[in-house]
């Protein structure tokens, strides 16, 4: 930590990156939020759906990525939803201490419908943004993503 | 909610906004709030003494709104910084009933140092970026923050 003495009389936190990041997640979470809540499921439970929804028979490390939750904790709530019949949990066929998930045709049916409706409100959010923050913001946030951890962008 | 059929074969979560946004911000919040709880704070904290550094003096909803949790729980927050001797609550000279809340001379030490090291974060962050995702990315956050909540943009 250098010790500049430089005058820092502007305002910090109202433009502080970290802040906007969490704020703008915050806000825009919220609304879809009520979404999945009102579907019976957790955040982390909908993440799942999703993730399952683009690559059916993925292993609890990728969604863990994904849904941004610690793998113990995803690993109960795959046992939770697996419980209640979203999904299925099976052995890899090429090594059985793996274990993959999948949905099940409950489990499908929900994603399909709530990925439908995530993708009209994301389209409803870029839509109200000016055509130039619309084009530069999930680039600029891949940019970020690929900054902060070089091996760990989505890939989108 | 419509029910179109238009095919989706497109992988949605890893360029869906919201996973981004929430990427980004976990990314680039839990670099920085190793930080905070090696100053032994939580983040909510960190986020009252910076905000305290802008305007000392605020009142609970604004450091709620900034600190992005909710009043009640930021209120019990403040209770037990004012116990450790970060900050004061005094009531407003013009309405008794309306809370403020004051760094202390310690508080403010903690918070300027952390402020720092949060610039510095930040800068090297933004740095790290190319030109044109670093100059793009706080005004496209700002636009989505003011789209999700007119009201309520940071200002900055």
């Amino acid at each position: 930590m250098t010790q500049t003495a430089e005058p820092e009389t502007e305002e910090f936190v109202a433009n502080y990156l970290l802040y906007l990041l969490a704020a703008a997640s915050d806000a825009a979470s919220g609304q879809f939020h009520a979404t999945v809540r009102a579907n019976g499921l957790r955040v982390p439970e909908w993440r799942v759906l999703a993730c399952l929804n683009d690559r059916d028979g993925s292993m609890i490390t990728q969604l863990a990525r994904f849904a941004l939750v610690e793998q113990s904790r995803l690993t109960r709530i795959i046992i939770q939803m697996d419980e209640r019949g979203l999904v299925t949990r099976r052995g890899d066929p090429e090594d059985r201490r793996r274990v993959r998930v999948y949905l099940t045709d409950k489990g499908r049916a929900l994603a399909t419908q709530l990925v439908r409706e995530a993708r009209q409100h994301e389209s409803t959010l870029m839509t109200q943004l000016a055509n130039g923050d619309a084009a530069r913001l999930k680039p600029a946030l891949h940019a970020l993503i690929r900054t902060l951890d070089p091996g760990d962008d989505s890939g989108g």
